[in-house]
């Protein structure tokens, strides 16, 4: 399995990924599963891959040689000239689908499915930073300022800090710390996403890696980060008042959470051993 | 979707359940998910269900009139005479086995698969109440101190809280709260899973359920944990440092998160233009 996280915000881009390969749970490794494309001060792109390694391993390698055809001309277009991340992203797709035309039937009749998607950000210059989120069929979708963040993965466990904290007007700092905050929560519950993690900071504009990080067990910020984000939950969930009591209206054996402004309504459907006569 | 937990702690049981079924996204319905079988003074069960609902709905008419063969005597056994938790949980699954031996055929030509989860736990005079998570194929595994709550549908958004918070000796009330704030992280991440709620808390030695509560959107309790369990979340994230950046030893051109205590080693694969010629 897999967990891997990438944030768009207006000061650019955050990417972050586990190194977790597993066939079966008694045979895992780590594989880097990100990789930047840089060309100084025009393009910057990362991509980033879930499912089955042999698959996204020979689609990086495509990536880099595959053609599109520009509609109006029919010039070749690679990543290296494209001159948006859109082309790009189609690059990625004609990849994913060339590689399915190739091998695809021959993994099928392994009982092999053809399982991958990618995270694939960058900026090229005439534009600005994007990020899309590329399926297993070639196709894919962009992330826009009411979402502004995709995962791929394991991706449920990390979610909901990132519904509630990631939007456009995050800084940078802040996006990093909320990606590393949604993959403790799926480090510390599921055993196929493992360290260490890969960590870029984009700054728009900077058409290079602004902060690379590679963060291993013994990294003494993430421990910080998961300690203290443990310690604080445990704290905040203690400060939240227990359910109150009181006498349901509808039956008088039973009690009821206690809302002064609400009409509660309880359920209740006990059955007696007389039940089963019915 | 569904998304049921339950909790056993020294102190009792928590049960907890949402009520949205749904036959695609358009087509979403109320049931309720949980079933209360009680006999005063001496019995008290709670059965909560995952998956397809003809098939639930049918278990649990049978649950009432299913019966095993004690080992020794031969004598039959239903849930209401049954003088241990895991006899009862043994007749769940035996109901589970005979649908499946009935209907199994005729839903798989159908294309429906057999999917169906159960929690059921409860205490029976003579014992201390226990927790069962029961499966599609009959087997069950019971709740232990180590790992003292279950969950069946969706799960994963709800899961670190809990991992974070339950243990054996944390009191009903704060049980309760945490499966509600478990509840409304999955809540917030899945629309296939919806209110009204049902709480069930049950104190050890009762024998009939302790607090009942069916909580709709206008819950006041459960609208001002939702509210404040956001805010404070956001808040501690708000206060957790930043990462700090300092330059990597392995590039000059890099930066790494900063850790004075630790000898980072930056991953940096940079493909240029120049790599597609390899």
């Amino acid at each position: 399995m897999t967990y891997c996280v990438a944030i768009k915000t207006n000061a650019g881009l955050v990417f972050l990924s586990d190194s977790r390969t597993n066939a079966g749970l008694d045979n895992i490794s780590s594989f880097r599963k990100m990789v930047l494309y840089e060309e100084t001060g025009s393009r910057f792109m990362a991509l980033l891959s879930a499912g089955n390694l042999s698959i996204t391993q020979t689609i990086r390698e495509l990536l880099q040689t595959q053609q599109i055809e520009d509609s109006s001309t029919g010039a070749p277009i690679t990543i290296w000239n494209a001159t948006s991340m859109f082309e790009a992203a189609r690059i990625l797709g004609a990849a994913v689908r060339h590689l399915h035309e190739r091998d695809g039937d021959e993994l099928r009749k392994a009982g092999i499915d053809f399982n991958v998607s990618f995270l694939f950000g960058g900026q090229i210059h005439g534009e600005a930073p994007r990020l899309f989120q590329v399926y297993a069929a070639g196709n894919f979708i962009e992330a826009t300022n009411e979402t502004p963040f995709f995962q791929i993965g394991e991706f449920k466990y990390g979610k909901p800090v990132l519904d509630r904290v990631i939007a456009p007007e995050l800084p940078l700092g802040e996006a990093a710390k909320c990606a590393l905050v949604s993959m403790d929560s799926t480090l510390k519950s599921n055993l196929s996403v493992g360290m260490p993690l890969d960590l870029v900071v984009y700054e728009r504009d900077a058409f290079t890696a602004s902060r690379v990080a590679s963060i291993g067990e013994d990294n003494a910020y993430f421990r910080n980060l998961r300690k203290s984000w443990g310690e604080k939950l445990r704290q905040i969930f203690d400060e939240i008042e227990e359910p109150d009591w009181n006498e349901g209206a509808a039956c008088e054996s039973l009690q009821t959470i206690n809302s002064p402004h609400t009409n509660v309504k309880p359920l209740r459907k006990i059955m007696t051993p007389r039940d089963k006569l019915i």
